[in-house]
């Protein structure tokens, strides 16, 4: 039994995705098939990207992860499969891979992408403005009845890349930014553990605010308190307790956050 | 293993269509279900049709569909379910398979269709406001386990049918409508390949804008061009590139859409 | 083939719900998982608690239930797993079980509940914000299983227990509440038949308004007509035919609603 998740930009108000489990279904009847998010911002790759990063470590080996933002679909930008430590994915060629190629290089896991180019394995009529329909899925369905990835296209050596926002080194500590904003309106960013300054002193500085200090949880907050925690894919987030932290800040994704020693 | 979809007008901030799919796994616990939209305008019988008659020919034969667009329940009206060309259907008697009916009777495929009146198909407690739940469900789910339509009832020969709009001939060329938007904002109208002018220098017309030409995909015209394509249902879509039509030309459903020769 | 359900306060923006999936599929392949609702307003254990009273008779013997709306996570509150009268429930201690234990002991139905103190079910590593991801998904997968309750922890006699609101005894009849607004704006109420006066000519107040009677479908009233009906779950249900009820009266949950003897 297989399990496919599909990631799009699509939203959740039209008949589309139910359309991706019927052509799913046809061709793999016993998948498993979750929508991950249909909420990605219109065209927003990187955003994608992080969330693939962020659920991929939370799906068992085999998984086939579709993922449609695609602001290229109809021109020449390729499709692509890959398998990157033990878990598929089907999608453009647009960078939506980013993160979890450097984490897989990171880990020396084992790396194999193919370029989209055996149309046998898609639907008979491909329109130029739904590959994630006609190609993506199709080919997804295939990997999740078995077919080997080599089947589906040549080897791709360098797959697009996009440029992941990274931490810097700064006086007195790092700079990050916000690169998620959860439905809490918790404010995820980019900056881990290894930012935390040596001496376990750390100050947090965004929208003007300044945060005294890292929690372990929200119960160690008072209701209506800003903290900064680690949060629970080990990234450091800002939020309210029993709040929303986004709005309380006027956050936004991009927002510069920085983690200084306050001692 | 069966495929069984679901469209309402139910939308889904409620807990009601997580009660359908225990209801379909109580009879029949090995069916797929999939929501296929659940954003149907409440009681837009045509909305619901018109979204059966594009999504279904994505779904293998033997899928169930289930339609609960049904502002006449607790009234006389009839529950159907039936068979088109291989795949079966569900849902009040209210026009909600008109579309698929008339492409049934065009390619001469077969079509059977009968009155739900086997209350030994039903939940045993039939509550008069959701018959979604209580009988179409249930009967969807016998029909995924396999009992043969004939079972469910009497058979019916003169199903309600609604008015498709229908594009007329009009000086010069056809004149159609918007009869979907898409969550993009792309206005999908009823005109198709069909009633493009036989010299190919077509003209669009539609809320006081005029576009030149058609183009084949997104990637033919620059990002906030409003461009006509052929959408991968086959029908004449208009499209903001990168950009919402339906905001710029504050365009609604039933808007008139004019084709002609610009020759 | 097992069925687990999620109830949430988490929205559907986000990817969280897509991760339980995973985390479910990674321990039980074959579970049925349905989204019974993501949209309890947050930290309403209230309202979650409401939503899977109604729910849950619609699911068959065996389903399990996770409800993840924690707003003490983090804290000391236990988490529980519990068997009510044929179905099983994972969440947190916090009185999201109160109706279904007081309809399991009027019924007399076997009633065990454990709390989770056995890690070897949990994921190997617990965020301590994230509780319905790395404990109450996973024990409710091994459940899924069939790992015997008793092996997920101690036995706990007196879980904590909410306020649900009771209609009272008023002069010339019963005063209730507005206990749940669906989709549609209809006002579920805790009045019951049972609460009808004898004389059976009953009249409802609430918010200014009076409605004489009780019909028995939508198809009863006219459109834009102020109605009561017993609802699907038979509760006592304040509608406005092919209208929106909450809307009309400004109605919230909470509000009084009182039903008398107009003879």
């Amino acid at each position: 039994m297989s399990i496919i998740t599909l990631i799009t930009d699509f939203g959740t108000g039209d008949y589309d995705i139910g359309v991706l489990h019927g052509v799913i279904w046809g061709i793999a009847p016993e998948a498993q098939v979750v929508n991950l998010s249909h909420d990605i911002a219109r065209h927003n790759v990187l955003q994608a990207a992080l969330v693939l990063e962020r659920a991929v470590p939370f799906f068992p080996p085999g998984t086939v992860h579709v993922v449609v933002v695609d602001p290229g679909v109809g021109t020449r930008r390729r499709g692509l499969a890959a398998c990157l430590d033990g878990q598929y994915f089907v999608g453009p060629d647009n960078g939506l891979l980013t993160p979890l190629l450097m984490r897989a290089r990171q880990k020396s896991a084992r790396v194999e992408i193919v370029t989209l180019d055996q149309p046998c394995y898609w639907l008979p009529v491909v329109s130029p403005i739904f590959h994630g329909r006609d190609v993506f899925t199709p080919v997804a369905a295939h990997l999740a009845n078995g077919v080997p990835l080599s089947a589906f296209g040549s080897p791709v050596s360098a797959p697009w890349l996009v440029e992941i926002p990274q931490p810097q080194v700064m006086e007195g500590g790092w700079r990050g930014s916000v690169i998620h904003i959860d439905a809490f309106g918790n404010l995820g960013t980019n900056l881990e553990r290894q930012h935390l300054p040596q001496n376990a002193a750390p100050q947090l500085r965004l929208c003007s605010e300044t945060i005294q200090g890292i929690v372990r949880t929200f119960g160690d907050g008072e209701p209506g308190q800003l903290v900064a925690l680690f949060d629970s894919s080990g990234k450091l987030s800002v939020c309210v307790v029993n709040g929303n932290a986004a709005q309380r800040l006027q956050a936004r994704v991009g927002d510069r956050v920085e983690m200084v020693d306050a001692s």
